[in-house]
């Protein structure tokens, strides 16, 4: 959770950045990145609620939020760093009463507002109504300006990645409680989610257990399908700590008995030896699309490239996929702090699926891994 | 879940709704609409999926996504009822991919795409950059069609609220088990929360406990404060079943022991009485302000109307806020199927809060309740 320092040195980084790209205003909605600002969200309902931050003072940040949600922000980081709570009732319009704030603002420092960036998770229709009530404000996307901010994590924000990287492990290490022939992949992902929860996370964001042929695709999450003997399963699992960062760890398991596929041990082995060589790869200086390359390239020469249909990771922070993301084509440069994803896999249609994930940081000589259960076949 | 003779109907209909207000193409985003429509809906991350919907021939609607998120609309009622499928790849330009999409369509309609609803809930930056895609087409907002269409509840939605209703009645019938002096509100919520998901929720979607004085901020959610004998606490809380709808109710305990505050119980009976009058005041064609107005009336007229500083109630179903809001201004008639909160309170700064809340529908001659554990006092 940002302190209040932590907020005003954030809210003046943002400043400085959207300065640069001529932005007279940045609107910050409910959601990551709100959180990474003030260390505090809301639910985003249809009420609007947002962040106001004038570039050329961003210690006068505004909140525009509905009378009834005031008192969740007493005593928060936002409000210790200065900034001013606008409230409205509901009845009236929000959308002028931001651009009142916003003129306000403007007027006092001898400026006009011309160019705002727009948090790009904001819903489209609070959109479509800020443009409607004033049609000559010039609106763009704040992602870019944003997604810089948050892609190298604070020693702070990395703490709370291994937190909840440990959290996820202990229920990978936890799966023989649940995972076995007979039960469907419904009741064993109910029994995950549980436990996600029980092992520190604040909800269980996302539980895929795919057993047998509906490991092929990569974003089944959990069928009514009985698991049988001898099935692989991908179980892709992770939430936020209660801070709101996300773990995210997938490990490929065998269920004991029946009669295996007999190219699984070969394609298991071979997606484990992609991902260490993913792993091995990272370092400050390096490409994103390095990183993809490295796993690719165990996986082509092996002749499994057509069946690596994915890219090989994301960023993760407030966000489960966020900047950098692994994939050919992104030449940006590996940084100190950066974390994503290492996912590689193999989908052989109809038959199953092998996917082994590790969120990794960048350090000053190479990958910190924020996950440790082993990686090697189990076989449950 | 609905079947691909459900979604088949729900796309005519909005199609015809769309016509008459001079749309030719409806694009829904995943999140509620899509999951009404087609009884499937995906997490909406960064890789764009929207299903775009023809006016003039909705039974060719297309769903634009992402290759690798292909295999889970496999036997889906939307492949069912004849969705066709068109996937980007990462790398390649999904609103480019879009776009061509809709022109063939219109292209073999011997027609032409000039407007398009968008879907309320689509993150700005998508609708920013399919409208850089293609400055000239005209963009407007989808939200009044899409609640026209899912404010009156069929018959299946209402077994849906009623189950997820008899799920959250549950979860306040236990709350003996955990609410007590000496606990943490975060800890009473993350029990609370565990026990959501055992009585049949999906996921804990909001877990508000709110003791003493934080029960005077209507969204207080959960702090450390150390809940005292004698404290008031608010219970709010709700979620989503496996079928997306929501259950939402609040009951007001109090603690036993210690010295309550001498206006609790007072306070407490008056709310009982304005939320059952509203209950009562509920029939096909009473405006949907005439039920906020029946609330309101007994705690204005037992002096406490500065302290109900909220609406009374919100429509429900796939969202846990949507259509019809229960307001003074809003004058639309109720109708069978509506479904609502009705949940009056009174909000005693520095003091306590009591709120009281259940679920309705309409039926013909008054309010179906989906809640029916008891409002009045329980000490805990």
């Amino acid at each position: 959770m940002p302190t209040a320092a932590t907020t005003t040195d954030r809210l003046r980084r943002l400043a400085d950045a959207a300065r640069d790209a001529g932005i007279d205003v940045v609107l910050v909605a409910p959601g990551p990145d709100l959180a990474y600002l003030v260390g505090h969200s809301v639910p985003s309902h249809e009420r609007l609620t947002l962040l106001a931050v004038p570039v050329s003072a961003p210690h006068e940040a505004v909140m525009i939020l509905p009378a009834l949600e005031r008192g969740g922000w007493e005593g928060s980081p936002a409000e210790v760093a200065g900034v001013r709570f606008v409230t409205w009732l509901d009845g009236e319009d929000p959308y002028a009463v931001l651009l009142s704030a916003l003129d306000a603002g403007a007027t006092a420092a001898g400026a006009a507002i011309g160019t705002v960036a727009v948090d790009d998770h904001l819903p489209y229709l609070h959109a479509f109504r800020l443009q409607q009530a004033r049609p000559e404000l010039r609106m763009r996307p704040a992602g870019e300006l944003m997604s810089e901010l948050r892609m190298r994590k604070q020693p702070a924000e990395v703490d709370e990645l291994a937190s909840v990287g440990a959290a996820i492990d202990r229920v990978h290490r936890r799966i023989g409680e649940w995972l076995r022939a007979g039960r469907t992949e419904n009741e064993v992902a109910a029994d995950i989610a549980a436990a996600l929860v029980e092992e520190g996370h604040r909800t269980a964001d996302f539980v895929i257990v795919a057993s047998g042929p509906n490991g092929a695709s990569p974003h089944h999450e959990a069928a009514d399908r009985v698991i049988r003997a001898g099935d692989p399963v991908v179980v892709d699992i992770g939430g936020p700590n209660p801070a709101g960062y996300n773990s995210d760890s997938t490990r490929t398991y065998l269920v004991a008995g029946g009669e295996p596929d007999p190219e699984f041990a070969r394609v298991h082995e071979l997606v484990r030896t992609a991902q260490r060589a993913a792993v091995d790869a990272v370092r400050p200086g390096a490409t994103a699309e390095s990183i993809d390359r490295a796993a690719r390239e165990v996986i082509e020469q092996a002749g499994y490239g057509e069946y690596f249909i994915t890219r090989t990771g994301h960023g993760i922070g407030l966000e489960v996929h966020e900047h950098p993301y692994i994939v050919a084509g992104n030449t940006r440069q590996l940084e100190p702090g950066m974390a994503f994803s290492i996912e590689p896999g193999i989908y052989l249609p109809g038959r199953f699926g092998v996917r082994i994930e590790d969120i990794v940081v960048v350090g000053d000589d190479g990958a910190r891994l924020m996950n440790t259960s082993p990686i090697g076949l189990l076989v449950v």
